[in-house]
Formats: C-alpha cells, structure tokens, sequence
C-alpha cells in the first residue's frame, strides 16, 4: 500500500486527489495537510467525504510528513514546494508537485513571468515534466515530478503529433484556450463569486499568462527548435473543463486521413487521450470527472490551415488525475488504477 | 457474472445506469435498448462512453431480451413496463422498473394520478417497492422491483424515523421540493431549454403532482394510518440534485438528542443514509455523483415545529444508483458494489 | 431635479439603485459613495456604466452628503445607518435605508435577532416600513424610510390579502424561500464562489434568518395578532430571483373564484404586483431586472391548505426598485417613474 | 409614432424587439406575428409581458401588415423573408430582415453556404447592410435593411478598424468566437437543453459556420481586397453575450498609443461602441441587456501580432437592438432612442 501526504488538502486540487485517491485500491492517504484548517476535521471542511474520511487537518510540516509516507503531493500555490524540498527529504519519498516550481528549466524564465524569485534551482534539472504520455519511462525513475499545468496538458497534447511530425508551422501556432472556474482555486475573491463567473465570458491574462512558456518549452523541444506562440485563456462559466482551440498553417497539402493516421499513430495505446471521429468536436461535458482528454482535428481547405481541439477535466487530468497517473508509474502500479471512471453526464 | 439489459439505455436515468454498471465488478450490460437510436453505436449518442462502450443500440424486444439476460432494467416512461411485463419473462428474468408503473399498490389511486389505465394490474401485489432501507429481505426475494421516484426517495428518507415513531403529526407534514433539470429527462421541450431553465425557479405540478400519492402510501404504511400531505416540487437551474425541506409539528416538546438519537438508530446501519451533525444543512453538491442521502433536522421551539431535509442525487439514488441497490440485493452481492464511488466537487 | 446620495454604491443593491436611476428623469446621482473603492471611478468597479457614469467613488461622510443632496440612500450592512442618522442630517435630507436597522419596531426584537446594540433607538418608531403597496401615505410624509428586506416583501405581499382578511390561520402559516446569489452580497467569501453556489441548493439560516421577525411584525399588523411563522430561505444558483411558496390552512371551505377576488381587490390598482391566471405558476425568469412582484395561489381541496406563490426581482422590488418607488413616493413624482422597463428574458 | 409590425415576435429575438419597441417613445408594436402561436395572447407565451402587451397573436401575412404597419421586422429563419419580399410591399412599408437573406451580395455564395435557393435575388443589391456604424447613410434612405448577423456584428467592430487602416495583415486573421446559448434560438432540440449545455464547452460549425463569409464580405469591402478568415464559433453556458478574440500579425512595429488612437477615431463619436481603457478586457456581463459593444486589444511584441477583442449582448447589439437602432436611423428618429438602457449586472 503506497502512504500517500497531500499538502494543500483543502484546495480544488486537493480535493480532487483526496477523491480519487479513495478510489484507488494500492495508495492510502496517511497525512491530510491543509495550513488554514489544522485541527478541524477533513470532512467538515469538504462535507462530501462526511463518513468517508474522518481524519484531523494537519500542518505542512515536509520533513514531519517524510517519516511517514511514500509520496507527497503538493497542491499548492507557486513557491512553496520549492521553498522545502531538500536532499534529505527526496531520500526518503517521492514528490509530485502539483504547482509550477519545477515545470520550466531555465530559471530565469521562471522568475521572468512568476515574478519571484526560485528557492530551489538545483532541483530544475532533475525534475521530470510528469505529461505521462510523453516522459513515461523518465517518469518512473524520477524523484521529483514536475505535475504539468492544466491547459498546458491540454494544449500540448492537443497539437502534440503535428507539431513533432513537422506538419504544421510551430510559428503561427495560436492557442485559444477556455476553462471552468474551478481553476481559479478556491480563494476567496470577488472575481471569482458566482455573480461575477455567472452569465460572463473573457479573456484573461492575454499575452502574459504564466502558462505559455511551459507549453512553448514542451513544444521547442518536440519541435527541435523555439517556438513562440499566442495563447490566450478564457474563463466559463461552469465548474470543470478546459477546451482548447488551437490554430496552425499546414505546411503542405494533407488529407484528413494523413492526420488522423498521425494521431491515431500517436495515441492509440495511450487509454487516456481518445481520438474521436472525423467532424466530431471536443466537448468538455464528455470528460468530466474522468482522466480523459478528447482530441480532435479539423482541416481548412479554403485558409491552408489546421484547426486542433482539445477537451479535458482541468481538475482530474489537468491536475490530480494526472498526479495520480504519475504515482502509479513511479511506483509500478498500474498506470490506470484509481482513475477508470467514467466520465459524469450531465 | 450478472447479465443486465437496459431499456431506455439513451435517457438520463439509463445513461447513468450504464455509467454505473460500467463500474460494477459484478455485472455487465449484453443489451443497450434504445427506441429512438436502434442500430447507432451507443457512444454516438452518449459520448462520453467513446471507446467504453462498443455496443450498438437495439429495440425494446424484452422477450429478446430476457433470453439473454438476467436483470432487465426498465428506465422508460410510465406505462411501457407495463405493457410488457408477463409471466413468461419473469420467469426468466429479474425486473427492476425505474418508472411509476408499480409503485402503487392501488389501481385506482394509480389511474386517477396517471390518467392512464395500467396494463398489469395483476402484479401490483407482488412487486415490491425498492426502497431499500425500508424493504431490504422483500427486495432479496422479489421478481418484479418498483424502483422508487426520485422525490419520494428523498422525501421519504428524510422524515421516516420521525413519522413510524408517532413524533410528528403527520397531518401537519409539508414537503417543500427542490430537483435539477435532469429528472425532466432528455425529451426535446422548450421549457427544458437551457434559456429556459437559467436564471429560474418555479414550482410545478402544485397540489397535483404523481410523486405525492407514492409519498403517501410509503408514509401511510410508516404511520399505521391514512396521510395526506402538501408536497410541491420546484425546478431549479441545476443538473442534478434533489433537496427536501420538511415541515411537520411536533407531538410533544423533544430535544434535538432525542431526536438524533432516533435518526441514529434508523440509519446508523444504512451506508448510504448519512445523518449529519447538528446544523449542519443537506446541500447537493455533497452528494454530487454518489448514492448517499445527507439528512438532518432542525428543531424550532417557538412554533414546535421541526424542519426535516434531505439531499440527494436524483440520477443515483433517485434513480439508477438505487436500482442497482436493488441489483445487488437481489444476486446477493455486497450491496454497495458499484456505488461506493466519493461525490463529487466542485 | 432630485439630487442623489447613495452610500454603498459598489455593493449589488448599490448597483442597481444607480442602473435605475441613470434611467430616472428626475434624479441624478451627486454622490457616490463606497468606502471599499474612495477615489476610484465607479466605472473602474462596475465597468457596465463605462461611459455612462464619470464619476469618483466618495468616503461615507453623511454630513457633508446631506449639504450636497435631497435623498440619501444607505445601501450598507447592519448598524450603519443607525450609527450615522441624527437629527441635524433628517432636517436636511431624507433617508431610504436599505438595511435593517429601521425595519423593526421593538428595539429588543431587533437586538435579540441581529445580535448587535441598536444605535439610534430613537428613530425606530418614526421610521416608515417602506413597503409602498401597504404604507403608500405613510410614506409620503416620511423623513426615514426602513426600506423593507428581499424576502419580506415578497413574502408579505405573496400571503398579505388572505391574512388580512382572516381566509387563512396564520398560526399555520410556512413560507419556503429562494434566492438568487447576488442577496448575499459582494463580499469575498468562500461559500459564495462560482464553484461552491452552482450545482448546488441548500437552506440556511432555518429557525433563525433575520427576517423572520420582520415578516412577522407585519404580518400581525395585518391579523391583528401575533403571528409566529416557520420561514426557511434558500439559495439558488441563479444572479437574481426571489420564489416564495407559502403554505396555510384554509378557515374555511373557499372558491378559486372568491380567493381570486381578494387578490384582485388588493391588488388591481397596483401596478407593480401582477395577479397571474388560474393555474400559472410565478416564475423568477418573468419578473428579472423590473420592479414587479407576480403573485399566485392553488387551493388544495384534500388537505384544504392553499400554497401562495410570489416571484420577484430580489435587487430591484426587493431592494434598489423599491427604494426609488418610496423616493417617487416621497418626492410627489409619479411612483413609477424608472420602473417601468419591461422584464428581461431571456 | 411609428407603426411596427414582427414577424417571428415569440422567438428569442422576436421577444427582444418587443422588450425594445416597449421602451421607445416614438414607435408602437401593432402586429405581433407568430405562425406557431396564432391566436394565443402574446403574454401567456411570453409571461413577462403579462398586463404588458394585450395582443394575440397573428399570421405571418406580410401583405395584410403591409396595410397596417410603417416598418417589418422579420426575425424569422433564412428563406422566409426572401420569399415574402415584393415590390408592392416595399412600397408601402420599410422591411428589416434580421435573418441572413439579404445580408450577402452573392447569389452564389448564399446559396453554397445557406445551402438553399434565394427566392428573391433581384434584391439582394438593393438591400442595405445595417451596421449602423459602417453604413450610416445608407441606411437612412434604404427601404430593405439586411441586419447583420450576431457574430459578423462583433466581429467586424473589433478588428474594422485595423483592417481599414491596413494595420494588419488580413490574412492571417483568425476569429475565436464565443456565445450564450440564446443565439441558438427557442426551437425545441436535445442540443439546447439545460443538461446539454450547462458545465459544458464545445466549438462548432468549425471552418463552416455561416457566418464566415458574411464576416469575409465585410473586411474584403473594408480590406480592398478578398480576404479569407478562420471563424470558429464555440456555444457557452450563458444566456446571453458573445466574445470575440481576434488574431492577426501587424504589419509593422506599432504603439499602444497609436492603435489606441485609430480605434478612438473610429469609435469616438460612436455611442454604441466602447473602447476601453488599456489592458481592460471586455467581458460579455458588462454589455447585457444593452446595445453596446465593447472593444479593445493588446499587442504581443514577442509573436508580432495583435489580438483584438469584443463583448456584445447578441440578443440587443446583435439582433433586436441593432433593428430598432436601423429602424431610428431609416425614420430620422434619435439613433438611440429606446436603447440608451445601461447593462444590467448582475
């Protein structure tokens, strides 16, 4: 049985390992870590585990948590993983780190768009990018997994085959990504009350958003080269769900069977990125709650370009449903376990 | 290995029959019947079951059907289940019918609230109503199950201990209703449109809905005596959920542990029936996607009334959880196999 | 031309009085006030009235307001406009008090159920429920209006006729709220996020909202008699609504025709207060964004109760539409004056 | 006082222009027509205009209205105005179509992407394009107005300006658009139910979607030259509001301030259009109910391109709103009268 710690159990993201980790049959949490509820019941906090979880809210104490587990997750804002990992504590256990402190390798580029400076920059290279259908076997040898962001997740997978076949121009790649509130976290903000995210859609952080070096280093290295791009997120109202659209120029004349065989190629053992048939988009009802992400593809005769679609749960395969999956590879389970449910509807 | 066939595999209720089943280790779906879809790939209509479910959809034959199977579920409109079931195929198969058709024992009670005559009044006797808190050994034994209406469900979990315990005057009883959109089904109708449903409550079917003579048969038998109530439902601008707010007055002054202590009693055994701590209210977002019903109660001195509530899945344990409830206590398996799934939040 | 204080004008209800009174053809606002926002445009905070409003957000000073304008709105939490009143400020201007501080009559009923020391005692008794259908003369004359709560107007105005007129036994009497997110407020709190308020319904404040007593007093102004009720709020995932069911024993065997004749003869002149046709159900969708209140009622012959039924806008009737209702009132302008927009839907 | 008669008045736009034509002193709806309705009180189909508007409903007698009406509108779905359009009614009455009829120029290129044929061709140059800011003049001495549709409307608002002044390269331009579900209209499909849409994100009509070469037509006419865009539309779970983010590469290195002063330029005498103020992003909930659009943009000094934005409520600006503000111009009325409403929020 893997004894699994979660700091940061009372965020969105934690919950959602809290739930998901239940469900799995060879993990246990043993250390539920939340700093703003220590002391009050777990379940008074997220009512749903009422009778499920009866464990106390603890401190995020790493070293303290170290002793007594196998794997730390940490779902926590920007800063704070980095700000405790060390030598002594990657002897004894295994970190996923839910946030964005190893996810970039190049320091600098960290501390450009985070605007902070980063605590542990020794540990950036040895981190593993935990997209698990990329950096699979890398994954499994790692001690430290950098868990991927949300729509990072699902832009990269989404144009992922065009990008690394050379089919498309990485260099007029534009990326219009929308997502559910969840991914806001669970602050309190005014931006983020029902009354505001209700009956509302826009763009946020355009051109800035910390999200786009991390796609644009995923794909400069699937491409063989750097690749800038546009990406612009956009917040729904609904709960859960990224879509991504994504828009490129073909580089030459190609079927939609070409592509498809390019994705199918791709994808076909990887039981959770779903192909879907021809003219059929994306939807993000179809993911929800699961670990799926749907993909997608549409070709433009008439503009010579390719539009790529993407749909994910952020909360499950963009955030604990993919740390799941990276724990299940390092430590030899089942790459699956705990995450075959299938997608809720409605 | 249970065999389950499903009638009406493409409505709300069966699509979240087939999600369930999907997950149960015990059963497997060998017939997705589908009126409106006959012969459509099953995940073309439900596509969240892309790559799940490769079955084709077929016609509502349950003679057909019950030489292939050995659970039949019916999830269609009232009358249908009626108009099939005979001696020859329950002899055969186990039926559980998700619609009205046997949950009243009187005929006549039946037609007047239906307005349609029933086509096998000769098995209203026999079938058992599957509530399974309530009728647990009966359920175990029984051919023909009516599995119950969403609102009843809620209603009645909520108020039972207090009503066959004589602590309320069940004259006094008033159920104040609240379901998301998904128990008006998946027919194409304006009122049921998104611009519709938004930004609106309403009550419906006032003084005159078909939940109300279930409610009161069940509370009848609870009570020893005839009773009549006031329930109203109301549709809020939700997927899913049912919240009961109960008012009845109090046969004597009673302190809330008296009251939790009867509440204990009743359900300290029920996994599925979760009494929560004192003032803590039922919400539907904690039961989001599972088969728990999150009671609790509310004593008010100055009018000696007590306020009841309750809050439920309407597509679990208002429908497709609790007919698999009744599965698994008909084939003598663990009866929360397939339902112990955490709800889910946000 | 009226000239407009409003303290409070970055909250919802602030928000709305000055969307009504922009459309106003004898008022102007002078003074915006929010303490939250002092030397910010207003349009920077509500980014709705951009070019429509150039105006910078002031400090809370009553005094210095009073010098500059005819009316005062308070549209702030409890005790503020209490602790400010005085009678150098009502000799100047006149006040509509959107909080509860005048609502109340009884100085200890207020302390008791609000929790808080009452500032200004001395104007409890001068102070004029502004519910204009019921105290429209009053209200005329007044130097301080206690604009009345969301829920108590429209539950008042839902049950009033038949407690006037002694159809009902108000010691029976239960009303059942809902309520839109935006009556709970602007404030950054957890509970009122996107994700916590979707998918979601729930009771709060049952046995103890704070306007239970309101709705009482005027109520048992009504029956000449105390009159204590069951009142239980919920709240619903939509921006805007308010739903009453209310629910009471008939004294007597009584037509739909003769309760329809009450509701018309209280009701006919009003214009604000629509009477609906048998067997049509209010409906929050229908009244959104205007000033009125549509009203219903459904005899129950079996357990000779009758369920009335109120929809209105929470933020409009139920706060900044009356509040203009009781200025016109004040000010000798025609009553409807801004509120005749028609209701938006979708 | 200008007579006006609506065919199509209990569509979701249909229901706009009556809310409209309400609140606008000089005109007055004499004709409600509503082919699946005739004979029903308008009211009892649209309940927010009960006491409202006493009219039944009538035919689709475009020859009948005619003798009675100054100005149709025919919020209809494509072919029906093009197939009731003659000389003899254009005669006597001013028609505006807000279907897609006359919105092309092309015969053949309607006819390829509306899949039908036009039934009246001889018009198709005659009719006037009516967006109000482009085609001011003509509009005022047309007698067939062809309202533009709800995505052309703002999408051509945010990017006209920089593809007039040859700011951009046409060419690269691609349209990310996102709307509320109202745009889909009130007819009763599974697609448009509340389960359906809600919690949901999907794109459509992707590289197909009609629009586009309405939206091409115009930029071609503003461009002097063919251009071909991306138009990707995407259904949000709201009721109301469309976005628009807009990409395209800058010809050459560009200021804020100098982009900003050409979007002032164009805009600044302009009620309707809002250019807002540096790095403020237009959000659909800031324009609803209102016939504003809001515009703005942000330049990507790393990518070269600029990306333009804009929020319009598509039931006003989009549809009803943009008739009544053709209607105005076409009977020398104030261009805003009836729609100088503020934005409701929220």
């Amino acid at each position: 049985m893997i004894k699994a710690g979660i700091i940061g159990a009372t965020g969105y993201a934690g919950g959602e390992l809290v739930r998901l980790l239940l469900g799995h049959k060879e993990a246990k949490i043993v250390w539920y870590g939340s700093r703003s509820y220590v002391e009050r019941k777990y379940a008074d906090i997220y009512q749903n585990m009422f009778q499920l979880v009866d464990d106390i809210c603890q401190d995020d104490n790493m070293e303290a948590m170290a002793e007594q587990v196998d794997v730390i997750f940490t779902a926590t804002p920007q800063g704070l993983c980095a700000s405790l990992v060390k030598e002594e504590i990657l002897h004894k256990v295994k970190i996923i780190d839910l946030s964005a402190d190893f996810r970039i390798r190049d320091v600098s580029v960290y501390e450009k768009w985070y605007g902070m400076e980063h605590r542990a920059p020794q540990y950036m290279k040895e981190a593993v990018y935990g997209l698990c259908e990329l950096n699979r076997e890398a994954i499994k040898k790692a001690r430290l997994i950098a868990n991927p962001g949300c729509y990072p997740t699902c832009s990269f997978l989404s144009v992922y085959p065009l990008v690394k076949e050379g089919l498309i121009d990485p260099d007029t790649l534009i990326i219009d990504a929308k997502s559910g509130t969840s991914g806001a976290g669970r602050g309190a903000k005014v931006d983020n009350l029902f009354c505001e995210v209700n009956e509302n859609i826009k763009a946020y952080g355009v051109t800035g958003h910390r999200h786009t070096p991390e796609i644009e280093e995923q794909l400069s290295l699937a491409a063989g080269k750097q690749v800038l791009i546009n990406f612009t997120p956009h917040l729904v109202p609904m709960q859960r769900g990224i879509l991504v659209t994504a828009y490129a120029s073909l580089k030459k004349d190609i079927s939609y069977e070409e592509v498809k065989a390019v994705y199918d190629r791709y994808y076909e053992k990887e039981y959770f990125v779903r192909v879907l048939p021809e003219d059929v988009c994306p939807q993000t009802r179809w993911v929800e709650g699961s670990n799926f992400v749907d993909v997608n593809f549409k070709i433009d005769p008439r503009t010579k370009r390719i539009i790529m679609m993407g749909a994910m749960d952020n909360l499950v395969k963009g955030a604990a449903g993919q740390a799941v999956q990276n724990m299940n590879l390092m430590f030899g389970v089942d790459e699956a376990e705990g995450l075959r449910m299938a997608p809720l509807f409605p």
